[in-house]
Parts: structure tokens; sequence; C-alpha cells
């Protein structure tokens, strides 16, 4: 039976599960778009720009686990695609990309015109990079075959996004169905399995052994746990190995947060606890966590200088970036990994207290630094970011799914926010670009059937997006969108700070950058809207909101020029020399004998030459 | 002298004339940013999506002739540019993107990491097929070089976007003044040029050879000319060669609309006499015309069949394209071209009444087939937008300054408005992205002192770019946006029509989108606002619009169905059958008896089977 290539197509993100896709059309996709509007397990979610729907797919991922396609059409249509698969490569994302095309003839190697037919130009080419996987189907048999082949290799080993090019005259072909080609995975080979399953176990063995003869373990667990499926192996692997434990901001929706042997998130921006927790520690065991900079601060060598450092990814490359500092790395998928040690603890298993010295220092250090403490005091009249973000958790329902934008939403509310279990917390933590946070609740809200989804956003990354304000209205999702008013672009100020004498420039209004009143643009929208500028304003509006049952929209009003903190900053001595330093020593700077008291091994030299 | 290299960069603006630069701050170009406003012969326009950036530099150029620049930061900021660079290239816009990119370090071969440092990957790859010249600046000494040679390539030739992307620790170095390369370009090689030159004057003296000797010629003015810098040769040509004129759209505000050798604008969506004219010509001489598909239909064995076809281009590429059919090509730019024809025909100079015969054809032609024509009557109580154009056109002031975003404002507004000398019409005409007109708007105003802007625009484009709307209110700009109001993406409905029996799907707000109230946004950004429903809110609204002096939106509702006429389009046959039609035979289709008295070769072979 002859069948048309675009229903084919549609029949294969029905046969994967994929309910929901994300697009917009065009001339050069108008053959799959009709073929999955006909089919009634698939529902298009029409955005508004391109990059929109590769961030709302891959929080849909996030949120629910099933892997979506983006259906894009030729030219700008696929190119405003880009950044949005870039995050997905980032944030190692399994998505797909589905590109229309200008008609197979007129794209070939000896075509050198500027434009391939009227607006075609070779989109996976420019994507080849930042994929895993970036190909064209030049002939409707070829079809199926590349759409799973670049499915399977999406998922396979370090997941990431495919792009598939169809041009729109391959599309539209019909062929015998018996004539399309199917791509069948490699199956592994088993000797080469058995080898590497001995090698993990061998290393598992050697990890117990190191980790029950340290003193001060730290176990950070990583998103490439999630990405591997192995969540719920997390409860085990604490009650098996009383260690400390950190997680990464990808990960913090897989542990509760107020988990007793987990003390937090480390990092550039991260919790002075944590940060003297995995500074002291002499021993730490990184799974699927991928020790990028804002994890592990800009100089390796002054991280955790006490420990021996154990690194699980399912990515050899970044295994080898630091070959003088990991100790032992293992490569192995997360989930295998966390397997086989659960396996191993369970033959030597840990006596409850084992670690009991260990935790309760790292319980004085979460006392005496707690998340929000007196660097986060109100300024100017203004309410707090932090301050305000603590406020809001209170009022988190037992299943509150959050997306954070970039900027105060992503700092204030990582360094903040306290999870449940049955919570989410997403956001773009590798590229971190503007405007994730609206096609990020879209993502998510549909992945939960159009359910309740709370954006964290800030003015500068809501106008990169600002146009979704209308798929969320479209689709009447409940999306709830906080908006940290800061008056541009708040990081960028502080770096101005720090490197321009204070010369502000494009970062807000008086320098060239201001945004629309938010509330009046979300009566446009048919949203309600709520303007908070004291406490008092907080504590009457914010349960409106919460019960709110529409898309609605809150401003918060903070000091346009507030802090972030604690963070690893720059010190600047008396003399006016710069410091950078070490992972531990975060702005604002403590005095040195507090420094002095909880580093173990002593200040880093650097850090004693710092005056606070 | 020690010398900031971000300054150096500002300096390279500044000397180059670049008066505005486009832009978004971020940490990766923080350091040219803050030069760039110590230095005050720059303005920084700060738009609020690096798309627009990159679009509102293209229009900027189009519109007072000066090259720019626009200043990206790293990852997202400067993915999100790409779209804009794309149509750069497919118009061959002569622009410079500077993107800001992790410290050097990170980017090296070896580095096969997922992102360089924090946010980095490698962007001047990514754009390495859509520009003339992408390349990264890895040591402070090349950064002049590097920029010279790029605005250098930028213009040389057949003009278009290059792309140089500058890590942040070589922004932020300092280098002796002195060790700063410089890119000279290489001096033509004279005999070279004498023999290029040689050549060009006997193709010439053929040419005029060619054309003295028909009896149908047309002579097909492009965008070329107006990007050699030849516009102003155009008056001179056409006084002294006496022949049809056609334009292409990029090329319409060269010519008097109303110059009485010039007959519109052929194409797929041309106006029929002109496509008479052009199908009916023994001789077509195309200067600076790139004989792009949309203008010379879909099969170029059907193009003017009677002719001769010369075209002259700078690009050899367009010129090899169509090798069985260009009966000569010249490889030359369109100035050398057009000041060696000058020359040719002082000495033999044509007749006034030369073609007499044929201009009076052309002009019976004209009076047959007016541009606005009872296919354009009003439906089911809507304005049509054609009409609507011809009574906005006449509200013109003598330096309108009109952008057009794609759909109806693209084809109705191209098919329609007469632009006088001293008006201008531009767009996006290779590419297409819908979103240009907002960026579009900015630019041109910014390239007239603030000036005034008008953009026809359309509900759908408008989405693409909505953020843009506060760079307007921001800076001021008094940019009047027409939208027409079609409810979706009037465009691909019509190819629904055709291809899925009318199904729609995603493109209306029944089938998955819609477009929030522009009034209510309007007034959220600030500006006043008019809804045109009828001709008498017509009369009225359009001279207040007009008169505004500020930012102002205002809305025409047309018919959600209405057809885009004259059109090439397919002709279904009665026993259902579809046949594709020359380029004279557009829709809705003129009885046979008509089309056989206009075509003097006779009917095509097609077109007789036509049943209209």
């Amino acid at each position: 039976m002859k069948v048309k290539v675009s229903d084919a197509i549609a029949g294969f993100f029905a046969k994967n599960g994929m309910t929901h896709l994300f697009g917009i059309i065009g001339a050069g996709n108008v053959h799959i778009f009709d073929s999955v509007y006909q089919n009634h397990d698939i529902e298009m979610v029409c955005v508004h720009h391109e990059q929109a729907a590769c961030m709302a797919m891959q929080v849909y991922y996030r949120t629910c686990g099933k892997v979506t396609a983006s259906v894009l059409t030729t030219g700008a249509g696929s190119s405003n695609g880009i950044t949005g698969v870039l995050s997905a490569w980032a944030d190692s994302i399994p998505c797909l990309v589905v590109s229309g095309n200008e008609n197979s003839k007129y794209i070939h190697p000896g075509n050198h015109l500027r434009m391939y037919g009227v607006q075609g130009y070779d989109s996976s080419f420019m994507v080849q990079k930042i994929t895993k996987y970036a190909n064209r189907v030049m002939s409707p048999e070829m079809t199926l075959y590349e759409l799973e082949k670049a499915l399977w290799i999406s998922l396979d080993q370090r997941p990431g996004p495919c792009w598939i090019d169809i041009p729109m005259n391959i599309q539209s072909s019909f062929i015998e169905e018996d004539d399309f080609l199917h791509f069948t995975p490699g199956q592994p080979d088993a000797e080469i399995q058995e080898k590497a399953a001995k090698s993990l176990n061998k290393a598992v063995a050697e990890i117990v052994d190191e980790l029950t003869a340290s003193k001060r373990p730290v176990i950070w667990l990583g998103h490439g746990i999630k990405l591997a499926g192995a969540e719920s192996m997390i409860t085990e692997l604490m009650d098996k190995i009383p260690s400390a434990y950190l997680v990464s901001w990808a990960g913090i929706d897989m542990v509760d947060s107020d988990h007793p042997l987990l003390f937090g998130r480390a990092g550039v921006y991260g919790q002075r606890a944590a940060n003297f927790i995995l500074q002291n520690c002499d021993y730490l065991l990184s799974i699927g966590n991928r020790m990028a900079i804002p994890q592990v601060g800009y100089d390796i060598t002054e991280l955790t200088r006490e420990a021996k450092i154990t690194v699980v990814d399912i990515d050899t490359t970044e295994l080898d970036k630091y070959p003088d500092r990991f100790n032992r790395t293992v490569h192995a998928d997360a989930k295998d990994f966390l397997t086989a040690l659960l396996g191993e603890v369970k033959a030597k298993p840990f006596a409850a207290n084992h670690f009991s010295e260990w935790i309760k220092r790292c319980n004085q250090y979460k006392a005496d630094f707690p998340w929000v403490d007196k660097e986060h005091a109100d300024t100017k009249g203004f309410i707090n970011s932090y301050k305000f973000m603590q406020r809001l958790n209170e009022d988190f329902k037992p299943d509150q799914v959050v997306v954070t934008d970039m900027g105060t939403a992503l700092l204030s509310g990582h360094q903040v926010l306290k999870i449940k279990p049955g919570q989410k917390l997403m956001t773009s933590t590798g590229l971190g670009e503007m405007g994730y946070g609206i096609p990020a609740a879209i993502g998510a809200s549909f992945a939960r059937n159009k359910g309740e989804v709370l954006c964290l956003n800030c003015d500068g990354g809501m106008m990169m997006n600002l146009q979704e304000l209308q798929t969320i209205a479209h689709y009447k999702l409940p999306v709830k969108i906080i908006i940290f008013n800061n008056d541009g672009y708040l990081m960028i100020k502080h770096t101005q700070k720090n490197i321009a004498h204070g010369r502000y420039a494009g970062v807000n209004k008086n320098s060239g950058v201001s945004c629309p009143d938010f509330s009046k643009l979300a009566y446009a929208f048919g949203f309600p809207a709520w303007q908070i500028r004291t406490w008092e304003d907080a504590d009457k509006m914010l349960p409106e909101l919460m019960a709110c049952e529409t898309a609605a929209i809150c401003e918060v009003f903070m000091d346009p020029e507030q802090f972030f903190y604690p963070k690893l900053g720059l010190s600047v001595q008396k003399d006016g020399s710069l410091i950078s330093p070490p992972l531990e020593d975060l702005s604002p700077f403590l005095d040195r004998e507090t420094m002095a008291k909880n580093m173990l091994a002593g200040l880093h030299p650097k850090s004693q030459k710092i005056e606070p």
C-alpha cells in the first residue's frame, strides 16, 4: 500500500509516544503538519517563535520523561530554533528537531547559490557541532530510518538533541509502506559488555573501600542520574551510605531538600555551608555531574584540595578534562554505576554512624550558615529576592512545578528554594539563555496535561520570548509568572562594577534598556496581574496568586542594585590589587577567623591575603 | 602606548563611520560595550533579542548606505542572531557581526566538551556557510586585522554579512598600539583589470547592438544596482535607452514608479501587465537582478520564451545557474556595467522613438491590467488589502520610508505601492522571514536620525519580534505600524487549500494559533492605537495615523480568507488534474481569448489546456 511520507512521519511520532509536538507551520513543513493534525494521538502545540518550540520540547522531557520533537519549517523557521537546540545540547536533553527544507533537487554539493530554492539553506550542517546527529533525508525510503536513528542516538549514552532535515518534496511523496527502510541499532558486543561490567564492579569495590576509609566523604549527585532514569535509586543510596551529599542545580529536585544527609548546592553561586563541606571533604564522589565551571570554580587546583576525587560520567570527554585532578574516573551510565554501588554496599554495609563525626560537622556548617542570612537583608526599602524566594517557598503546593529564567530568578531560586518529593525545579543550567522561562513553563504545563506551572522570571528574560504569553493565553495554561523587576540586566551591572568602574552600558533604563509595564502587558493578554513592592503586598498577594486558577503575572519590585550573595567574587585589596579566592571563600567575605575555623586544613594562601 | 583591545574595537567602529551599532550586552561582550559607550561618536542601540539587532543593522544599511555592525555576546546571545545573518546573506547586505565568546583558552580543536567554558560554542563555525567570511580572533594583535578584513570582504564583489568572534579575554587585553596588525587588501592586477574592462566593453557593444536590433526589449533592474552604488545612473539609462523597464521588488524604490518607461514588477506574485511584458519581450537584459525563483517562476524554460536573455551579475554562481537559458552572461559590477553601457549609447544613441511600437503595446498592457483590479474587490464586508494599500499610498509623505514584514504586508505592498523619488520601500526579499518588519523599522528610523518609518505588518509577523515594541518605545522612534489582521498565517491557509483539501492546521485561531488584541498591546507599550474595519474608518483614521508624531499601531481587519492576486497558481481542471501554468498566466485566470490576444507568439500549450 502506498503511504504518504508525511503520514509515515506522523506515524513515527505517534508510535514513539510523542503525544505533544511543538512547532510553527510554514511552507516547508505543511505536509507534516497536515499529517500530524489528522493523527488524533498527537497534539501539535503551536508557539509563536521556533526558539520557544525547542525550549518547550526540552522541559516537556524534563517534566514527564517523554522524548518529543519540534517540527520546524525551512529558512528562518529552522534557524530560529537553534538557540533551543544549543541549550538542549548543553543540558544533555534528548529531543528531535524535524525541519523542512526546499525541494531536494536544489540541495546538493554542487549548488553554491546562496539559497537553496527560495528560502532554503543547509540547516543540518549548521547544527552539526551542537547535535549528536544531524542529517538530511534525500530519498523517501530513508525517512523512517533517519528518524529512528536520530531518536535512538538522542537517547544513547549521553543524551542530546538530534536534527533531521526533510525537504518538502520528500514529505509529500508516496511510497510503498514496505519500501521504508528502518534503523536497527547495533547489538552491544556481549564480551565487551561483560568486560565493562567486570571493570565497573572492580572500580565500585575500590570506591567503596575508599569511601569506607575516608573520614569526610561527599557524594555529589548530578542530573546525569535523572537522565539515566536512576532517580529512584537515590533514596536507597542515601540510606545505605551515610555520607554527606550535595546536588547539582539541575539535580535539586531529585532529592528532598530536607533530607538529613543532603547539604545543599555548592558552586560559584553556591551556598556557604555546601561550599565549606565540598572544600573540606577528603573524598569526593561525583555521579552524573559534569563538574562544570559554575560548580567547580575557575581553577580546578583549588577545588576540594584535601580530597581524592572520583568522577562517574557517561561522557569520556568530561572525564578526561582535568586529568591532573580527577584521581579516578569511571566511564559508566549513572544507573549501571548506582546498581553496582548498591550491590556492593549491600554486601559490605556501612554502619549508620560510620561518618557521624563528619555529618555532625556538616550539620554545624548548615546551622552556622543558613541559606538566607544577614547578607540578604532588604535594601533601600525593596524586598530582597532571596528572602522573597524563601517566603514564596512556604506557599508551594505538594506538586509544585517551578521553572526559572536566568538572572535573579535562576540565582535566588536555585540558592534558596527547598524542593520536596513530588515538586520540580527546572531551568537551562548549561547555556543559561535568557528567555527560557516562558517556553519552559509551556513545555512543563503540557507535560502535566495543561497543569499549573510557576515560572520565575525577570524583566530582561521576559522580553526574549514575550510572544509566548499568547501561547499561554491560547491554550489556557495555568502558568503563573513571577517577574523580578530589577531594571534591566542585574548580573551584568555587577560585572560592570567589577570591570568597568561601575560604568553602566546597555543594562538599565538610563543606559539604553527598559522594559514595558508588565501589568499592562498582562491585561493585554487577558491575565490578572499583581505588583508586589512590600512584605505586606507579598502577604496579601501571594496567596491570591497561588490560588488563581488561570495564567497570571505577578511583578516583584526589587533593588535594581541588589547583590547576588553568596558568590565566588573577586576581592579588591586596599592597594587596589585583585584576588580571585578559592571556592570556599565566598562574598561577602567572612572575617578571616571564621574562615580559618571552618577550613580544617587551614586557609588557602590567597584567602590569607584577603582583607574583608 | 598600551591600548585595551575593546577600545581599539570601538575605534574601528568609529573610524569606519559606524555611528550606530545594534546589540545586547552580556558577559561575552561587556568590554566592547564599555568601550563603545565611552566613544561618543557611536550610539549603541540596545534591542531585546539579537535577531532584531541583525535585522535592524541590515535595514540601517539599506536606508542610509552605511555599513554597520551588531555586537552580540556569547552563547545564546550569538545563536539568537543567526536568522538576521541568514537574511543578510540572502539579500546581499554588507554588515558585520562581532560576537563575544568564552576565554580563548577553552577554544581549540582539542576541546571536545559540549560547551567552551561556561556558555561558549563555535559560533563562527556555525555561520560559515551563510557568511562571506567568519573567523575568530585568537590573539589580541589580530583583532583589527580580522575586523578590517571582514569589513572589506563584506563589501567586496557581491556584498554580504561577515562574522568575527572575539573571546572575552582578547577583548579585555592590553597591547601596544603598534602591535596591532592591519589588513591590506590585495591590489587588483592591472593587466587583469584591463582585460576585464576590454571584455566588458566588447560585451556591452554587442549588447547595445542586440538591443538596437531587438523589437521588444525589457531591461530588468535589480537590487545589485543599488548595492553597487549605481542607483543614480538609472535615470540617465532610461533617458538614453527607450526600452521597457521592470524592477525587482528590492529595487522598487530605485525608480519613480510613475516613470513612463517603467512597467512594474514581474514574478510569481507579479503584476499582470509586467508579466505580459516580460513574457512577450524578445530581448531581456537583467542587471543586478539575481533571477530568483519568485521572479522567474518555477520552470526556467517557460520564462520569456521568445527572448534572448542577457544577465549581468557580480556573482558567477548566479550567472551559471541556467546555462541552457541565459544566452549571454556578463560578470561585472552593476556600476561598471552601467558606466560602460552609458558610454556606448552616448556614442551610438538611440532615437527616442526607437521602440515606440513596443512601448505603445506596453502602455496598452498597463491600461488593460491595472495594479488594483476587479479581483481586489472587498469580500465579506472586509476591506481588501490591495485596495487599502492603494488608498494608503495617497497619504504618503514625500520622504515616506516604508518597511514590510511578510505575508499580506509583503505581497500587497510590493504589488501595489507606488514609490516616488525620495521615498523608500524595504523588506527581506530573499529569506522572507516573519518578524522582519519591526526591527527593519528600528534600523530605518535610526538611519534617518530617529525619523519616521511606516511599518506594514501582519498579525503573524508581529509576534516574531514583539519585544522590539519596547525598543521603539524606549528610543521614542516615530514608527507607525499597520497590522493586517487576517487571523493567523494567510499564505499557508492558501497552501492548505491547494495541497490539503483546505484542512487547516496551525494557521488560525481554530487550528491552534491566535494573536493578542494589538490595540491593548499598543496601550501597554504606551502607543496610541486605531482599528480599521470599514472604508469610513480608513478615511477617518489614516490621516490621524499619518499625522501622529509618535509611535502608533493601526490594525486593519481583513478577510481571513482573502486571496493574494494576481499570482502564479495551479489550475485545477474539471477532471481534477493540475496544470502549473507559465509565468504570464496568472490567477485568477483570464479567459483564453484575452490571454491569446495578449501573447504575441500565441498561447503556451499548458495555457491552452487551462479551463478558467
